[in-house]
């Protein structure tokens, strides 16, 4: 059935699967320790023009996060969240169940506020008690969020200011970071995110990989000893060429941005269609996930034709849906909707 | 270089990349939720004769092992293990992580002895202070173990009858398990091995795939809510299905015995080259890792020409060193090897 | 100074005291196998009515909490409280620290209302990936509040009947239950808390003891090896007459009660001497907490002279301040406040 | 009945508990915001010469330990410990429940031997997988030790020596430190132990306080946000006066020597009685456990007339128990145990 259920339905971009037959042959060493993995890591570090960027492949953005948090804050610091953070939400208690809170802020369409994040800061110092407090150790967002918007220069710039103030290290969650970048409403660069935050990570599973986020320290700051760090949380990959060989594929001649920009041009032709035929988004977004309102009444008989999910329910009558496209959709899967909307 | 460096120096058996391709553009649900990992779940449960089995596919040795054990120890218990075994010394203390102490027994050749085991318990039972030890929760071994050696019927249901007694789970670790089953030395079968257990897993990582090891609960004993357990330590895969279609092609038509049937060939081979030069073995072994003993004064020369490990020295000239077979060693290989033994 | 800090200000009881003077010399195991231990739980189960009831003796509440916390969820469900909870925001994150999450409901007056748990639960179980999300596994409350309130036999009950339906376990933290029990607005005694609730304790720390709270498991439901358990968190007392001891003089001719009267009726003339002056509450209580609202540029003056809490900033001119009374505070103390008003 | 069974089968010391009355009803801020914890604090400091010394009180050992040690340690290192170690055998895993291997050195009477730490560290460094390894990451060592035998100065500056070298903490866990300072056997002062070791603590629970152990770090290294470090892990007493009293009480005039030292007379002639009998020892000690030889047949009987602990069976006729003095210990004790032997 025509799916835009999500961004992971199918297998790995024709690229990533030829690079992994071309190399499947050649013996390396494991645990990272191949030439595909160095070579991947060096062309990311030269895609963020940061020369010194530390780059590790671990397997999935649930473990990712949680091995960025675990790994920079210290055991009474918190983490903060929008309250719609992956974090905070989807990830069954990850962060939790490494000794950490997460603390949140209220959500706006996915993204937290400078300001909201400031008064936080600021009560949390002013508190006669804040030793009996959970310490607000580093801030999460993600980019684009769950909800499929974008912070721009201008926001990102005054929450990494915050967190230079507060001296709280800024990590974002790019598990969807290609559709961010080729968004038409993007302001943002990779080098500019690179610099702007000390720790992030390029999603790979939601952008063409079978698996693989590729998890950045910009300022030199990867903790010592990190493979064993990782290692101890059952993520280092024997065959650690498996993620390399991947990532070294789409940081060759741009494909990351090359399936990014397909993604975005057919979530654009997407909303074109559901726009034409009278249906409003909430809210609208320019990455390749998007939230048409669709009558509910409509929708059993929708998802016998395609499949998408469910996202909220406005009303009685009216219900938020999410399409999904990737590497993966086709201009003939969007004419089918077309036809039976 | 020719590497007999470890059994993951390479990508995945042709079957299995050549299943991946197959099934790339096949848009399937994710998180497991995908018709690839039913199958191979399916196939795996009769191949054990096990219809009840409950299998789980996660990325690797480590990550299964600390599941499994946290899954089923309480708190203040600990897992019995050999002193050698893997949990106990080359996880960087994942176990550990978990918060479970891993309680050791002395290491023959890499296996512990049921009459160890008993006299533990026995001693442990017998201590007017037990409330204030480590309660002994469950046994951890792995088949064939880190030293090639492999547990026989009658040791490892000795083992079985132990834990069956004190009413402590058996979990075998089997990531190397297929060079185990069509060992020459062998008297033991997948569906004994499913039946002895309490869970077991079967290794993909050592024998063929890219990655992937399918956890088998044997007694309709898989803890309740077992994909948020696993989510919430990062081991969920979104697309759920690399594990599954590489599973899926491992037990279609006998691929996981023709797969370790093949390394175990080599691997009798290897040992008569070296037997045939006048070298010993330490121990001698019957799966895809040899153990042979060199004079330390011509290993620097020939790891110029071949790679392999180190593994233990045994005094100022005698050097243990480890040869590993897989799919993807070739007679030329060992060809070559010869040539400049 | 006279001080209103708080009601753990001077050391015990001075009946507390005697019984551990007259009992100091007297011989008996460690670890709570002492005959005042013994006699304390039974004095304790009696009072409840609970012949079955098992009682433990721990140090502290925050202690206290999350041990209660852990030993009852499985590592994916998290615990549901008031926002204003004191596991959600005083315990320098003691329950994530034990890997769970403070799942939090909107605070009305310190309390948690049960149409808000219902919500959330319905919401929670009506989600089509809830397997990602953080589980619903027990209930927390406290009674009285943070904020000096009690939940009526009312809501107490509706509170519990979704627990039930739900199959959660009701904890209610009790650290100053004696306050709660004496109140002139409590609707409830002693044995319907200990019958509405899964688990709870009785707060000795903050009613009389140098230090302990009473765990008491109320349907025969304390986890198995509950000892280990304790021990491995570092919360099992060598001497643990300490807190059998006192229990045992707070459990004998009502001691309990006594104490928890006595500073009510010192808060119930505190708040007589802030009414009379023309401050009001925020809110008005009626256990030993009391939280009068004053003219923000009187409270140095005021600081100078005695010691209480700033609680929260009503605007630039109120502030809402606490102060508190106990078994220490004597009428002498009020006079005094009075004339410095 | 006359015991001997531990150290803690009293109250506190008469003079202790003295301080407790008198000290009752002055008000003071909670949480070791007191005065008398100040000055323990800096009487502690001033009794080991190191007026930096950080001083902090919990109240049990076992919690000391956990504290001292996960608070030094990264995640993936562990503790070097004897295998007698009480971090190793009965603390119920509380050390591995913070996520930390406990690795293991032979005993030689309750003793490391700086040979062996230096083996174990060698072997570790020229492992060519020591990032699979749990790093050794500190040493823990007990003086006295679980049987009661003593570090001398040399061994101690041995081990400190080594710890220095690789860059690990030295911590030495002092539960009877007081029996070892005055030891006929000892030839180490508080100032010596305190130079030698980056943490220790200072037993009061064992010596003559209700509850309660000093932990010290000497080298200014006491980890930042410490309170939030021990109030996340339910350690911090609300009424910290209840430490700081007692251990204020003990560092004056010396109390804790004389406290020691009444215990050790007494454990000398202890052994002179059994001596006398004819029993040996096994070993002999010179602190205040003392271990005899006895005839299993003559166990039951004497147990009847008096508490002892069995402390290991040496073969079918012959037993080791122990016997331990404290303050609580009167020579009319021994009198009695002399008569009926």
């Amino acid at each position: 059935m025509v799916s835009f259920e999500s961004d992971y339905i199918c297998g790995a971009h024709p690229k990533l699967l030829q690079a992994l037959i071309d190399t499947n042959m050649d013996a390396q060493s494991g645990y990272g320790f191949d030439c595909y993995t160095a070579s991947a890591a060096k062309k990311i570090a030269e895609a963020c023009e940061l020369p010194e960027a530390q780059v590790t492949f671990l397997s999935g953005g649930t473990q990712t996060n949680l091995i960025a948090i675990d790994a920079l804050l210290r055991s009474y610091e918190g983490v903060v969240a929008a309250e719609t953070g992956h974090v905070n939400v989807h990830e069954s208690g990850a962060i939790e169940h490494t000794g950490h809170k997460v603390l949140t802020l209220p959500s706006h369409d996915g993204k937290m506020r400078a300001e909201d994040l400031k008064a936080m800061l600021e009560k949390y110092y002013a508190d006669e008690t804040l030793e009996h407090m959970v310490r607000p150790g580093m801030v999460y967002l993600t980019w684009p969020t769950e909800q499929g918007t974008l912070y721009s220069k201008a926001e990102l710039t005054a929450i990494a200011d915050l967190c230079h103030q507060y001296k709280m290290p800024l990590f974002l969650d790019g598990a969807r970071l290609g559709y961010g970048l080729v968004s038409p409403q993007a302001d943002l660069t990779l080098p500019e995110i690179a610099r702007l935050t000390d720790v992030f990570y390029i999603g790979g599973t939601k952008v063409g990989a079978l698996c693989g986020e590729a998890l950045v320290f910009t300022k030199n700051n990867q903790p010592e000893h990190f493979l064993s760090f990782i290692k101890q949380r059952g993520a280092l990959y024997a065959k650690g060429r498996l993620c390399g060989v991947q990532f070294d594929a789409l940081f060759t001649d741009g494909l990351y941005y090359e399936i990014s920009r397909h993604a975005i041009r057919l979530a654009e032709r997407l909303k074109q269609i559901f726009r034409d035929k009278g249906y409003a988004f909430h809210p609208e977004t320019y990455t390749n996930q998007i939230f048409p309102v669709l009558p509910a009444a409509m929708i059993p008989a929708l998802r016998e034709k395609v499949r998408f999910e469910l996202w909220e329910k406005l009303d009685e009558e009216r219900t938020v849906v999410r399409f999904v496209t990737s590497w993966s959709t086709t201009d003939a899967d969007l004419d089918y909707l077309e036809s039976v909307l």
